[in-house]
């Protein structure tokens, strides 16, 4: 059976992303990481997911970006913009080399394993903005990757494959419902709170789309309670 | 004053370009990483060249590599190989994806900071034939780091600076010497023991190149007693 590396965030995408590679026939090894980010709950649902989807191998890696910080994601000083997506700016939630040393540390386990592909669940539609997000930034990274390794020189480099990296948010939860996705244990919210703020840009962009494909009772309260609809 | 974060591992190829850098003119921060090496005691030594060379900042950065192995420097129950360099063969020292994490966390912190370089020991002519340190390799390294980052967007994406990379070893100890890099105090040794072990190709390499520059009183005791010459 061939495997595949997944990075497993927590999230909605990423949930989707393993149930996708799992589908594809993939045995799959979830990948997630404690970087110092503020909703470092995002790990229980990571583990949650794991389980529900029956993966059997889940490292969990250290990797402390908020020592420098430069994001309020990692810099309790900074505050998470709540007032909404503001186009063609780069909010401060974006954490400088993020998805470029996940992706690395992916590659690392993928060899160490002889993985055939990452499966990732990048976004360029419904997102932030990420520059790490975008499908030129993946094309780089696999001819980064087909040079950087053993496996590279022997023709057998990993894949990256973000099978979600066109779909609109909503296309996403729509996959995610068809693969039997426990939406309800994903965590999306910057905050790392009791319950999802339903204001900073990753709670909108998701309440919006389980809003447009029926799913308000997915939604959470305080976005079905304001005017972000 | 310009900034560049430096991969210090404590070896004498990136304690030179550290020492280069800072003779470049650049405020240097240096980046070691506790990623599970057997020879974790060249953290030591990256400690001791820091001070001598007056670097104010130091991060050493956790990063498990050692969770998945695949190498002989990061599983114990594989030996480092002592019989001498094999031509066109990748050995088993070789760590999957090392270079390529080590420089993403890099990126990482030189954009938090704002530095506008990152320098690497990386050395493609003395070398175990490593792929991520191929000229080439760093060549599309810095591709992928113009479209990863918000600095890159803004036309700020940090250099990478690798200048050793086509210097024989033996040239490298003459600009260690120049640049009175304390090279007593660095260490290059695959086995972590309490003195180098002469044998492993990094002892071999290093040890070559001090003789052949008249340093035999810096060569290993080990490599002097033995046939390796």
């Amino acid at each position: 059976m061939n495997k595949a590396v997944v990075l497993l965030s927590g999230g909605l995408d990423s949930a989707t992303t393993a149930a996708i590679a799992i589908a594809e026939g993939y045995q799959v090894i979830a990948l997630s990481f404690r970087y110092g980010q503020r909703h470092y709950k995002e790990l229980e649902a990571a583990k949650k997911i794991a389980e529900a989807l029956g993966i059997q191998e889940h490292f969990v890696i250290d990797v402390s970006l908020s020592q420098w910080g430069g994001s309020s994601l990692t810099d309790e000083s900074i505050d998470i913009p709540q007032d909404g997506i503001e186009p063609d700016i780069i909010p401060s939630t974006y954490v400088p080399g993020r998805n470029t040393v996940f992706i690395a540390i992916a590659l690392s386990l993928a060899e160490a394993k002889n993985a055939q592909a990452i499966y990732l669940g990048i976004n360029a539609v419904d997102y932030s903005g990420y520059p790490d997000c975008r499908p030129e930034y993946l094309q780089a990274y696999q001819q980064l990757a087909n040079l950087s390794s053993k496996a590279g020189i022997e023709g057998n480099t990993p894949q990256l494959i973000a099978p979600l990296v066109k779909d609109s948010k909503a296309d996403i939860v729509r996959r995610a419902l068809k693969l039997n996705v426990p939406i309800a244990d994903t965590w999306s919210c910057y905050q790392g709170e009791e319950i999802p703020c339903g204001l900073c840009d990753s709670c909108r962009i998701r309440d919006r789309a389980l809003l447009e494909v029926g799913r308000v009772d997915l939604t959470s309260a305080v976005f079905l309670n304001s005017n972000c609809q």
